[in-house]
Parts: C-alpha cells; sequence; structure tokens
C-alpha cells in the first residue's frame, strides 16, 4: 500500500512538475501556447476595464462587461490557484512580487460584491480601476522568445551608470528645491502658481522636464529671467544621462559576451535569468 | 505572318522596356529626368491642396485651384496608366504599397465629380484632403543620387536594435495604462481632463513625450506629485533608444561594408534595393 | 615725380595693409584689440536696441537711447567706411554676407531720420528692429582664440551626416503635410485650431517638436489618438539625427587631423577657414 | 610651566585634528557617521521649510514649525562654530563656497527675531525662504562612499568639450535675440506676448527648449511660418552638445584612469578632489 501510495505520489508529483513547466516556463510548446492565451486574456480584460471607465460606453453595455469582467476573474482566479498548487513554495510565490500582483488583479472584483452593499456606486467603480494592474503581468510573458537578450543588455548598460546616475538625480532634485523656493520668493505673493514651494517645485519639474502645461507661468520680468535660465538649464540636463549611457552601451556592444538566458524559473526562490547551461539555481542552488 | 507578328511583339516588348526603365528606375538620364518631373509636378499639386484648404484663399481663387487640380489628376492617371502599361506583372504592381497609393492620389478628384450631386459641399471639400496622400510618392523619388545609402544605413541600425526597441516601446505601453489608470483613480470625479482610462491615457502620452499641451493637468496634490514623476520618467525614457540606436550606429560606422544599391525595381515582384553589381532579383531570382 | 608717386603709392599700400591687418585679421596683437573693442560696442547696442523695444523703459530714458544710437551708428559707420577703403576688392567686400550685415547694421538709424517726415512714429520704432542684425557681425569675432577649431569639428560632423539628414528632414516634412491633412480631415469642421491644412500642419510641427502651446489641441477621440502616436513618433524622431551626429562624431574624434586653422581673411575673395601653413588662399589661389 | 602649556597645546591641538577628521572628512567611522547625521539634519528641516511655505499646513502647525527650526538653526550654529574652530585657517573658510552657505543657512532665523518687530508678516515669512539654500550644503556629503569618481569623470568630459559648448551657447543666444526682434518686429502690434524684444526672447526660449508654456502664441501666419521653422531648429540643436559630450564620454571611458580620489579636504586652502597616494596638497603644497 507505501508502495501504491508513492506511486500516486510520484505521478502526482510528475503531474505538478508537467504544470510547472506549463505555468512558469516558456521552453516548451504547451509553456509557449499557455503564455500566448495568458497574454490574449490580459491584454482583452484591460481593454474591458478601459471602456468601462468611459461613462458613454459604459451606459451602453453594462451588462456585457459585467459578464466580461467575471469570466477573466474567474480564469485568473483558477491561475492564480494553479500556480500556487504547483509552485514548490507557494508561499514563497504568494509574496513574490508577481504573485502579489497576481492576487490584486483579481481581488477587486470579489471586494466589489462583499462591499457593495454599504459604499456608494461611485466609489465601487473607481476601486475597479486597480484591475488594471493586471496589465503588469504582462512583464512575465516578455519570457518569451528573444527579447530577454536586448533587456538584459539595457539593464546591465543602466546598472553600470547606476552611481553616475545617482550624482546626476540628487543634483537634480536639489536644483528643483532651490529653483522652487526662488520662484516662491519672487512671484509668490501675486501668482498662484508658485504659492508654496511644494508649487514651485512643481513648476520647477514642468520646466526642467520640457513639459510645460502653462498652468503656472512667471510673470514678473525677473521671475521670466529666471525661468529662462532654468529652461536652458533643464534642456541641458538630459545630455548628461543620455551621454553616459549612450557610451556605456556603446562600450558594452563591443565586449558584451552573448551569455544566452533561459525563461526558467527556479523553483525554489522563484528568481529568474538563468543561462542556458544551468543547472543549478545560481542564487539559491536548487536543481533547475 | 508569324514573324511578322513576332517582329511586332518584340519591339512592342522593347518599347514597353524602355518605357519601364524611365519610369520604374532613375539610371538613365531620361528615367532621372522623369523622376525630377514628376516631383515638381507631386510638390505643386499638393501645394494646391494645401491652399485649396484655406477658405479665403479657396474663396478667391477657386476656378484655378479647381484649373489646377483636373490638369494634375488626368498628368496622374495617365502616369499610373503607363505604370499598369509596362509593369511585367500589373496586378502585382496595383496592389503593392506604391501602387495603391498611386490610386488613392486620383480617385478623390473623380469621385467628387460622380458623387457631387448626393453631398453636401463641406463634405465633398473633405474628401478631397485624401488627395495629399500624394506627397508620399515623393519617397519613391528618393532613389535619386546617394540618398539611399544614407537611408539605408539608418535602417540598419534601427532593424539591428529592433528586440530591444520593441521591450522599450512595450514597456511605455503598459506604463501609459498604469498611469492613465492612476491618475484617473486620483483625479477622475472633479477633473474633466481625466474623466476616463482612455483620457487618461491621452494625458499620460502628452506628458511622457513632454509635449504638455496644458488641456489637462492634474490639480490635486497627490495627482501633481505622481505627475511630477512621471515627467522625469518620461524624460529620462528617450535616453534608452537614443542610447541603443546611437551605438549601434557608432558600431555600424566601424564595420559597414558600403554596398552601393541601385535604384533598380525588380520587374517581377516589385521589390527595391539591389545592389549594383546584382543580375538577378535576391528576392524572386528574375533577371532584373 | 613719377618716383615720388610710386613711393607715397607703396606708403599708402603699406598703411593699407596693416590696416587690413588690423580690421580683418586677429592674429596682431592690435587685430585682437580691435576685434574686442568691436564686440563689446556690438553688444552694447544691441543691449540698448533691447531695452529702447520696452514702452516704461523707452519713456524714461528716450534721450538717452538716441543719443546712444547716433553714437554707435557714427562707429559703424567708420568702421564700416574703413573696411571699405582697406579691402582689396571693395566690391567683393560690399556683396559678401557680411558686408550686407554691415550695411544693414547701420542703415536704419539714418533711414529714420530721412524718412521720419512722412511715418508714424510707431512704424518707425518697428523699423529700428532691424538694427538688432548687429548681432549677426559678432559671429566675426568668433575667430578669437581657440574658438575655431571646436566650431570646424562639429561643422564637420553635421557636414558628413548631410545625406542622412536629407533624408530625415524629406521624411518628417512628409509626415507633417500628411498628419496635417489627416487632422485637418478629422478635426477641420469644428476645431478653429485644424480650420486649413497649414494651421494643421503648425499645429503637427508644435506637437512633433514637443513644444505643444496647447492654442491647438485635438478633441474628438478619433483626433486626439491619431495625436497621440504622433507625440509618439515625433518624440523617437529626435534619436535619429542625434545617434547619427553622435557617431559621426566618436569617430571623428579618433581620426580627425587637428588641423591648425589661422582667422586670416582671403583679401581677394574674403574666404575664412585657411590653415596655419597656408600660403595661398585655397579657394581662389590668391596669396594670404 | 611652558611645558603644561606645550602639553596642554598639543593636547588641544590633537583634539582639533581630531574634530576636523571628523567634521571635514569621511574616511573615519566618526567622519561618516557625522556626515550622515548631517544630511538627515539638512533634509529634515528643509523639509520643515516647504511644509512652512503651504498656508493651510502652516496655519495648523505653526507653533511645532517655530520650535524644529529653532532646533535645526542651534544644531547648525554648533556645527558652523565647530568648523571655524576646528580649520587651520578660519578666515579662509568663512569666505569659502561652503562657509557662505552654511553661514546663510542659519542666519536668516535670528534676523527675523531681531527684525520681527520692524516688518510685515508676509516680508519675514519670505525672508525665511532663503533658509532652503541649506539643501545646498548636501553637495558636501556627496564625499560619502564611491559617487566621487562618477561625478568627475562627467566633470571631466563636460570640461574637455568646454570650447565647443561656447561656441554652441553664443550661438543660441544670438539665435534667441535675433528671433526675438523677428517675432517682435512682426506679432509686435497687436500681440501682447510679443509687446517687446526681452518678451519676445523670453518667448524664444520656451520654444526653443520646447517646453512651450503657451503663455505667448503666434497669431500671424507669417509669425507661425517663422515659429515652425525656430521650433525645428531648436528641437534639432539639442543633437549637436548631446553629441559632443557622448563622444567624449565614450572616449574617456577608453583611456581614463581611474584615479581613487579621498575624500580629504586640504586644512590649508580648503580644496578637495586629492589622490588616494597624496600625502601634500596639490594645490597648495601644505601637508594632508
Amino acid at each position: 500500500m507505501a508502495d501504491k501510495n508513492t506511486a500516486q505520489e510520484t505521478k502526482k508529483q510528475a503531474w505538478r512538475e508537467r504544470l510547472y513547466e506549463i505555468i512558469f516556463e516558456a521552453d516548451t510548446p504547451a509553456g509557449k501556447y499557455f503564455d500566448v492565451v495568458l497574454l490574449i486574456a490580459i491584454l482583452t480584460s484591460v481593454f474591458v476595464i478601459m471602456l468601462e471607465s468611459v461613462e458613454s460606453i459604459d451606459a451602453r453595455f453594462k451588462n456585457g462587461f459585467t459578464y466580461a469582467e467575471w469570466f477573466f476573474t474567474v480564469l485568473f482566479t483558477f491561475e492564480y490557484g494553479a500556480r500556487i498548487l504547483c509552485a514548490r513554495r507557494p508561499i514563497r510565490y504568494i509574496f513574490s512580487f508577481y504573485g502579489i500582483v497576481d492576487l490584486l488583479s483579481i481581488l477587486p472584483t470579489y471586494v466589489l460584491v462583499l462591499e457593495s452593499y454599504g459604499m456608494e456606486s461611485d466609489e465601487l467603480h473607481r476601486l475597479g480601476v486597480i484591475r488594471a494592474l493586471r496589465l503588469l503581468r504582462a512583464f512575465r510573458i516578455f519570457k518569451l522568445g528573444h527579447m530577454l537578450s536586448g533587456a538584459a543588455e539595457l539593464r546591465e548598460a543602466i546598472w553600470a551608470t547606476r552611481s553616475k546616475i545617482t550624482v546626476f538625480l540628487a543634483t537634480v532634485v536639489i536644483a528643483v528645491v532651490i529653483e522652487g523656493a526662488a520662484l516662491h520668493l519672487i512671484e509668490g505673493p501675486e501668482n498662484p502658481g508658485f504659492s508654496s514651494i511644494p508649487q514651485s517645485m512643481y513648476w520647477a519639474i514642468v520646466t526642467m522636464t520640457t513639459v510645460g502645461y502653462g498652468d503656472a507661468t512667471p510673470e514678473t520680468p525677473l521671475g521670466k529671467c529666471l525661468a529662462a535660465i532654468i529652461m536652458v538649464l533643464g534642456y541641458s540636463l538630459i545630455i548628461v544621462p543620455t551621454g553616459l549611457v549612450t557610451a556605456e552601451l556603446a562600450h558594452a556592444g563591443g565586449n558584451f559576451t552573448a551569455t544566452r538566458i533561459t525563461t526558467q524559473v527556479c523553483p525554489e526562490c522563484m528568481k529568474e535569468g538563468h543561462e542556458v547551461d544551468a543547472t543549478f539555481c545560481k542564487f539559491c542552488g536548487s536543481r533547475l
């Protein structure tokens, strides 16, 4: 009987292994097929949420949207359950980044039903927007195909210049605060767009990034003069990080060893990015 | 009599060959001359369409514009006929990209005459705007001179970085949706510029590309705070593709074998981009 | 008596040579000194013109501005006369780019006096603005010092990529026309910002360059959708020329032979950019 | 007794040395700890100043903000005193850039108390904004860790291209003045946004940097046409400095000798940037 149990256990284990490969990886045809179907489901459901937020469309197709939403929620709930079932360490999966996103993308629909008795319709509607986080799950599908190496090279170039980018960002933040304080001092009393330092800092960011809404503009000659200097500064600032990352990429391109990365996820620590010839996880040492 | 027929056929064939070289290629003096005349005709006719759309100018020169339009339409119709006549596979030409553009740039004038009885004057006027597509035909003239190699190198650099650019664009789209949903949640109820997710996504794109019209701006402190983060993000995002293409070009510059490309179009499959020493089309194998 | 004449001639010639070196070149101490004084005079006079255009300041210092303007006009008139006097080919100087700028920067003051009887005060004031062209003369002073080689390297990189930049600009122009026509078609009837194709093209340029004034914004969902695509396109377009020039500069930096360029101007053809070891003008062959 | 004095002197000297290392350097654990505490104090105090400027928040927590402000002022006063005390040449420190910033960041609080009898509440409030300069002191903390070398490489690349950047900036300034004058001439009489040349120059900068507030926009067809040209020009201009710095960085990356820089400040001349193996200050020769 123990034997039978073990055989059953082994069978169950094999079944879980197979499910794991389909859901978490994209090396097998079944895994790829699963990812493509999931991607289509995610995109469609987010598209429905987008349409739902347009009042005139929502008024006409309210029932259709509700049915679609329940269909996707049930689908994603099954998928969430399957992921917990086949992960070797379910707790770790649940509290991983994607685990939380997976939960957040199904929870609102259930919460809406439970709480719909005590809340106003408008607030309920807004809670539903959280489901748009579903789209974050699409990042998981990037494991498909050869996009991975492109992303890896990029990440490497940005990582290699992180200390310079930190210096740059700190300089920008300090500049924004000083500029905000200066324009609050000059324009403050008369101009509502500069009524406080945080307000002026918002203006400084809008200006330095060259967005320039025009909802707050300097009106005094001195303010305009200072604003012009800030604009030229902000316009020039972009040069620095562009140059840094580009130079890094140009170098990397030369001696970048093209390590092929697989789509396998470590079944123990849930980390990705393992190379093709890896047999053990390079983060926790468990067999892949 | 069969001989006479064959001779006539050969003569006709030679005549078609000659027409083909003039119209589709730019290697012979006649071919270059034809292209220059065509380019001038296209630019003039588009200029007329532009002026026609300005009401005050249209009111004064209405007759002149009508005559000019008919002149260009008849000219381009003859050209379209000649292209069909001398192409070895007319059907393929008609359904090629340029074949459709050629047709679309003459059709509206004829349609306007036929349908002018049943439609309002304003709608007719707007249909005429489609003729501006004529300008697309100017791209064909780029075959002239040595601009070709410049364009080819560019295209190659963009193509070589396509997988990275795809990852980048997917990230941007996901960011726009999430940001749109977030600002719809925060600003939604009071601010008409964020009344739905698509509306908020439009704002997110206007902001991330640093265009910043100012037709929709956040008004709550939290919305402004989030908008500031999005701006800095959007401003930084441009670094990534710039760096990628630049690095690619810097590399290409080193080992780019300057293959000279001719302006010949394959008479069978209508594809361009053949090298100077090519005798057969590299796409379909037929003799050039 | 012929001898005396020749001696006088030679003396006059030597005097002209000396004047030529001071005014047109910057290799001698006197030449440098002259350039610095001239630069200060130009900047001061342009500053006066700027202040004069501000109504409230003009009302208070009207007399002072008039005196200053006459002082600078007389000064620049003397300089203009001296340049004609010492140039070997005065006619060529007068019709060269800088010759015309020199004339345009003194003429308005004299014209204002002559014509002030028949014109209104406001129109006169506006004519005076032309004198701001004086600032263009400051470019001549860039001959000073080692700024020259920096500018030369830049010009070279831009020149080397000219065929690619031409393709790029032609593409942008075609895109602007097509986009303008498309948005005129969609937004035209209701939105005054898209009332004609040229008007829509202005909007397309404002959008593609990410300036985004907000004086014309799409209002229909379809128009917004198309505008969003144009924005992303326009935002991406800048990558191409940036990459091209950067890659060119990165290459040039490697094998750029640092040819030292002098500030000498060819006395015959008025062209600049001669190398240090040049004895004859490389454009017209005359002795420097 | 002389001995006792000397011993006391030596002891005092050693104590000052120790204080100097803690306050001015970051090589010892105590020095690092001091810098981190100081950074937190600076950031917190600037955050308080920011909140204080928001009227609604200030009304509620007025007392708390006053106490916090006095706490930080006293703290920074002690620090300022300690810096004067342990610097070998106190006068030089007081008149160095950071010495003045240190003073300016504590002075307003004291001045406010002294002068609060004779000034209005609103003016007092605005004086307090000067304390935001405190944030500049955070730059001193960048000595922490390995950020230094990143900043040094950046500064080097910008410095190496300074002559080219000067040519570029001069060209931009001249372009702004000429464009401002041109649009003042065209749009001036009717459009309040172009009422004077400085006003038009402000518009030209807003446009060329692609900020595009929309507070001043051309309204005549000619003005729009010129504005479109300026936009394309301004949009293209950014290419030049980007290319220059990037190319420089790409080169520097190759042969940049990674000299390790310490956080030591010369006790004599207060200059920073000494290398790890330096025993004497490379600026004034005194022992480090």
